[in-house]
């Protein structure tokens, strides 16, 4: 089990750096809101979770922990002090090449340390470890995003080697019996707290549609007026549309030859047949309203995407941007996993019986 | 005359590279506030004036003039629109090498054209551009110390090669007899459009200090209680040493074993001997009402400085920051040139009969 | 049916007015915070809605009616342009006796209509009209003590006639066996929207403390570090104590000889046996973390409180505070309706196919 | 003396009063901006200075003393803590009619004890009191019509007994030979400490307008464009005209059919002979600029005001509202006094020499 771990940390380890390489020092420095964390901080985050939860507990420390801790603590209020979220922009030093020297030296040194052997819960600690790094992978992405399009020039972060297909398969609705479902993580291999405990919920039947929300679909909304009905939002939303100035997605900007988006690619014309993407939960639910339908309910989603194989578009592919649904598609819910995070009509709150961990 | 020019131009514009070769590619993008324009920002602003005002005129514009017009411009609203001020410290690209290129681009095409020979209506505009740049020098610095001072690191940005001397004169008060007397630039050499015109101005007698209030000076007055004492403030300034929390100068921390203060040389213990530097307006008005004195006006130190030898330490030093009084001075009112900005009690407005140019 | 509506109409009408009575004109314009309205703004903006969805659709409309649409008007959007509600304190014009008189106008004429005999969807519509109204006299006294709050001099608002009983019965817990149970509103009398429709939902077995949580077990919290700890808090709870320095319920006071609120009856010391009131969801859950508990969901308090009789202390007892639980309690679970508002760990989201009327 | 005294102090104690009866309880307790104290405030904060400075060093203290001092003390930091200054407005107890017996007691004491003989330096107390008042009495007009104008219904704060004389004399320029003149209070009867020393000052000579602009002259500005044209405004003031989207003077409307402004007599249309009121300092200075002129600097005012007769349209009038320039005016320069203040090109600082009393 620690060769096959092992190697998953290698792989995991690695992805991070393959993200960052095409960056410059100071793409990866900059931090352009609160929640836009930079490129380097994520680095520097990851490998600080590992020296904390599982070379410390063994008593390994490097020379420059108590700084770095400092730095690149996150949300570990117990932890100790911490560096303030929204500066973390302005932390020049230690540069990149200290920070990568850094990772590597953690990754020696767990690489070591697990070709001792560990014990169950150590490797546990490396796996929650793991985890933890392909969120920070997704976040990295989202707010090298954020961070470079602030940039006039739309300047592109990586180079695009092919066109994502753009054909999709015609959508439709796929019905759910509902009825007493049970749902959360079954406790077979690895889950956050947060998907616990599994437990019975009450649904009426109901349907899904079995696409994503198209851009097309929402430049049909957009170009119906969907922006300037009140009718269509919500109280809270339709004072952010107006206070923010809305119009269309973030990122988007329209042209006299159409609409383009800011992209890890730089400023590409807006693609009809991928999935939309950078709407907040106000946008999604006027859609909804607009589209004569409604968001489901997390419960409604994760009984639908329970019977589903896990199949999708990744960062692993390295198409940084959401693709259209594919033809050959296996599954009657399409595009539930990868490409986007979707919506649903429910806030974020704990199951029943949860227990932090 | 053109050769002179092209000498000085040269020298000039290299001592802006020197300032910045120490520093990484992030220390030179990052921008901590609204007012702490990036170092890179700085580099290539200086280089825009010239492509706008030397270069563009004949001309000679590069490809990438627009996109660095509209992100390296400034305060002239004239030229068009520009970036806005408060987020310089997002543009990552283009990188340092680019615009280190654009500077020698810019150099070469100057160069090539003051060899040419040029009238005099020019060689002003160079002249003018030239004290244009080593004002943001001397920003550079200032915006670098406060960039940078945001880290709790306390990083150095310079090495100190030599420690500065740290024997000071004693010092005394020096007497003027006032009257009428004239001020403003005599029109012999360079001069900003706001040193003009002469104009004719009537003084009481007065008395300034022969030295610079020192370090040793200020914590006089903050160990006898100056920051908590609201009869010492103007009413604006005591709302602020509260709202703000002031307690001593800006970069000043004390520990147990004494004052220290952020520099460009990283965290260092305070020069007793040396003037004391980054307090406000309010600090120097609430120090002279402690100290039993008053702030000069503009038109009295404008006066005595006219009477002294232009002496003093300068950046072209290579230490940058503030020395102690020269035990060797020349001049009866030492330390007016270099080292620091005084502070008088006049608010900035225009001398009359003022056109801007 | 019409004469029983018009009783209760001109019962409940008098009663905003009898709120109003003891406080002066200043009293009743002023407003502290966006959230916090004007009590003259609540007396016209609930006459203006007998105005404008009663009267006007039967062609009776006042010479005044447009001014008074624009500025009483609230979150009813689709009716037309209204007056920020941040600026409602500012409207001294029309003055106090003005909006009475106003008040009177709409009363009598809604009077002759309802002495005209009225259809049953007119009823309804009155009926909405006043627990629209009843809904206003709860804000209208929150709004009046914040908005009174602000004064150092802690004025009372109203006199209290009686001392309310201090005995409270010895709390336990009471089990709920949960299961597949029925929510949402039957249909029978009243009910808002947002109170329909009625599904189905499944609950494990509960259990719900049969009292309140009193100010002495809220005292036994705070004298425990229960503002200090960070463990107890969910993350943006902690980051709200420390920004707003919490550390008492909202207008609590702490003096040498103990704990005082302010209150509409001005500064009283803290009553042991009273439900503690003024404390937001963050401080609720805290609580019940410390108390090693957990907040209800809203399913379990409803399906409790379904079974349990509407008894309570309501506003028409005249004592504008709420009091310790009734030592003749018929209710295995006391206080459940009356004295205060209770925090659930629900969010506060639509019912399965709820549908705005 | 003691008697002239006492009757100028009934007569400038009574106008305030007469300048507050026509306005609500309510109109004079909201306060719109921090700037703009309540006018009930005014009414306390003028009585207060008496019993603070004239009274209490006479061991004349009212029961409510203390909680007076602290909510009516202004700018008086040494005199202890005092109330915010933002939140003015939430102070509804004391109630107007508490505030009116607050005044009569202080009148009553103050009068007593002038009966009594008083000596030259308690003269002085009551006649700094007295100039005090009458300069609240100017703000608590200013911040009325503050006040009042954020309600959309325009109110009318008094009654227009009679219109202003529309005749303005044909205005030229007045010529001043400059040189050495002496400017500052003479000694001779009340002067405000910041109103001494009286000094030299060395003028070149400069010519005044010898009317006011007028609100005609204003509209031509705005109609040649004058809020459009970056040249015209220092760049602080044009990023304010931009921010603030200023198009006219404060409270200026234009409808269909003309300018219009609100006014303490309601909404009025402009008077064009009127000097134009309620413009910054920035749009001065634009407007001096447009007209080919510019603002003069406060030495060269006061130089020439010197030499005029004190005459003018002020508050005991009655009309409170700036009226055109007499037809028989006597001077050569006209409403130099009375109707408006006027901009300078000058900072408001200290004349050299002063000392704070």
């Amino acid at each position: 089990m620690s060769q096959q771990l092992a190697a998953r940390f290698l792989s995991v380890r690695r992805q991070s750096e393959t993200l960052a390489k095409p960056l410059s020092e100071a793409d990866l420095t900059i931090q352009a809101a609160e929640f836009a964390s930079p490129g380097k901080w994520h680095l520097a985050h990851t490998s600080w979770f590992f020296e904390e939860f599982v070379l410390r507990p063994v008593g390994k420390i490097f020379a420059e922990s108590e700084n770095y801790r400092y730095l690149f603590n996150s949300y570990y209020e117990a932890i100790g002090q911490r560096h303030p979220r929204a500066i973390r922009g302005l932390i020049t030093r230690p540069g990149l090449n200290e920070v990568l020297a850094y990772r590597h030296r953690i990754d020696e040194a767990v690489n070591n340390w697990l070709e001792k052997g560990i014990s169950p819960e150590q490797a546990a600690i490396i796996e929650l470890g793991l985890h933890h790094e392909q969120q920070h992978q997704e976040l990295f992405l989202t707010d090298i995003l954020y961070n470079l399009a602030q940039n006039p020039l739309y300047p592109a972060c990586y180079s695009l080697k092919q066109e994502p297909i753009a054909k999709t398969e015609v959508a439709g609705m796929v019905a759910f019996s509902g009825g007493l479902q049970q749902i959360g993580h079954t406790g077979v291999g690895f889950g956050y707290d947060n998907e616990f405990p599994q437990h019975k919920v009450y649904l009426e039947p109901y349907r899904l549609a079995s696409n994503l929300v198209t851009n097309a679909d929402w430049i049909a909304f957009i170009e119906d007026g969907g922006y300037e009905n009140p009718l269509l939002w919500l109280s809270d939303g339709w004072t952010t549309v107006q206070q923010e100035g809305w119009r269309m997605p973030l990122y988007w900007v329209k042209r006299n030859d159409g609409y383009f988006s800011m992209t890890l690619y730089g400023l590409l014309p807006i693609g009809m047949a991928a999935p939309v993407t950078h709407v907040s939960y106000f946008e999604a639910d006027a859609y909804a309203r607009w589209a004569g339908k409604r968001l489901p309910t997390e419960m409604e989603w994760e009984v639908a995407a329970g019977k589903q194989p896990i199949h999708g578009h990744f960062a692993d592919s390295g198409i940084y941007m959401p693709v259209p649904s594919n033809a050959e598609a296996r599954e009657s819910l399409r595009q539930l996993y990868g490409s986007v995070w979707e919506w649903t009509a429910s806030p974020y709150v704990a199951y029943p019986g949860f227990k932090p961990s």
